[in-house]
């Protein structure tokens, strides 16, 4: 097995680019698919000051790497989600990882700034935990994108989460969903930009990514998602992966050719939300008087917590 | 379990309707959806003379028995394609079951009747024989069912078999396939009118329904379709089904309701081929001077035959 540029041995095989590369040259080919990822959706411009959404995971850790490898701006947004053992170690991986290269990172533990937790959250909510997380997520890293003066936030969506969306949300049609799976969502009334550069990199090349850069990273997923729709729709596209290489991505950028515009007109919320207010309570844009964010604290705040075990399971 | 409709002893579940039913009210259940699916696609009216492709398999023999219990008249057609002792089985069983009920049935021989089979086929043209299969069936049945003045040619493809189509077609935004992907194909420059009455029953019901109903069919899958993309598309989704019952469903129908519409500009051969001419040598409709099937008999006919074993292995 040798490596595609150079010839020498390979460290690692990509089956749906049929080649093998070594070290240096899969590490390079990280960071030409970002670049060629962040200029053909032109995601952002060099000189633009940019948010990572870091979670201690082997994607976002390694989009921030290879940001600012390209020369970018990057700094970190870590939100301590209250996961149990789950979110002490991915905390502690986070911290660790900028200290050691003297980055910017900003924490929001919610428990501490906010006086609830994603599985408390849940348990008040009666509803799923990634529920109450991505809408944690989603409020807060736009809030200090916001307020930081950043010009976009970064998020770790590789290939395979991307893929995995699509496909949920192809095998429901869900029409608005569809009109908005775009690798990058642009700033509007309030909201700031959003892109996924590592949309042409896989979950497997992530990790080997963080190998081959000694980037320590929690390897666990979260403890609460286990089991959810979304694992199931990585499964099923791996299994069609493992008999047809390169089918993933041409389910993806097959869709972003031919296919996501025909669904414009069931973007709702996408640039005909100029109507949106400002939550009286936190000041972020919302179609209510109280934005989603802040009824979620409000109604957690006070709830006994819920203790988890340092696994992460209640 | 117990009946949904009478309260007595269940013979089956159907988990995506969450019920369970007799046996008399699941054959009750089975005419309904095909009655629902034929009303509601506008499939054919009463009085027509519908011609049903028959393979020997559970969903061909059920839809015919299913259209005659409805009290259509449908005749049946069944090919010989010569893939050794599947083929005899099939042809022996398709025939029996016509014969035990005094229905008509014509049968078309590709190895008596052409000259070439489908392995053989498949060798010659150097492609999958599914390929030179599904021209073939094409050709045949439609030209029989103009020249009998049949209304509609009737295939059984079920949920499955049209949830996996989809799979595949969306898979690779292949947006003329996803145009055309509809349970009725309207006639259309000399091409009968096509439907599919069991878009609402899965590939598990129909099997039930052929053993209560006593009907003998022929349980092996083709042996030259093993490993196709086809049967990977349907144990991806058979995963995601058995994990969410009615996730099949809610795709196909979740397509037709609110994405088929969107890719109607990519059907290039719909509404607006009426410059095709007719096959020189068959007078079959045809954008070239020669039919696509006319090609495969020419270029098949003569050359040495693959010999299959009894199970259908070459």
């Amino acid at each position: 097995m040798k490596c595609r540029v150079c010839r020498e041995p390979a460290v690692i095989d990509i089956r749906r680019h049929n080649a093998n590369f070594c070290s240096e040259h899969f590490l390079r080919l990280c960071r030409d698919q970002v670049a060629k990822a962040i200029k053909d959706f032109d995601m952002v411009q060099p000189g633009d000051r940019l948010l990572v959404a870091v979670s201690g995971g082997k994607d976002s850790l390694a989009v921030w790497d290879i940001l600012r490898e390209l020369g970018y701006e990057a700094d970190g947004l870590y939100i301590g989600l209250g996961i149990g053992g789950y979110s002490d170690e991915s905390g502690r991986m986070t911290k660790a990882f900028a200290e050691q290269r003297g980055w910017p990172l900003q924490v929001i533990d919610l428990r501490e700034d906010f006086d609830y937790d994603v599985p408390t959250a849940a348990k008040v909510t009666k509803r799923v935990p990634c529920s109450a997380c991505g809408l944690s997520k989603r409020h807060l890293f736009d809030q200090a994108a916001v307020d930081g003066g950043y010009d976009a936030v970064v998020t770790g969506h590789n290939l395979d989460d991307e893929a995995a969306v699509l496909f949920g949300n192809t095998l429901r049609w869900q029409t608005e969903y569809l009109a908005r799976q775009l690798p990058v969502l642009p700033a509007r009334n309030g909201f700031p930009r959003k892109v996924k550069p590592l949309v042409r990199l896989g979950e497997r090349e992530m990790a080997a990514y963080c190998v081959l850069r000694g980037i320590d990273y929690i390897v666990e997923e979260c403890p609460m998602a286990a089991g959810n729709k979304h694992l199931g729709y990585k499964d099923a596209l791996n299994t069609i992966e493992a008999q047809s290489p390169g089918s993933k991505q041409a389910f993806y950028f097959g869709f972003l050719d031919r296919a996501v515009a025909r669904f414009a007109d069931g973007a709702s919320d996408g640039s005909d939300d100029s109507g949106l207010g400002t939550c009286r309570s936190c000041g972020s844009p919302s179609s209510g008087e109280i934005c989603a964010f802040c009824v979620l604290v409000e109604r957690s705040a006070g709830a006994q917590p819920v203790v988890l075990t340092v696994k992460g399971s209640s």
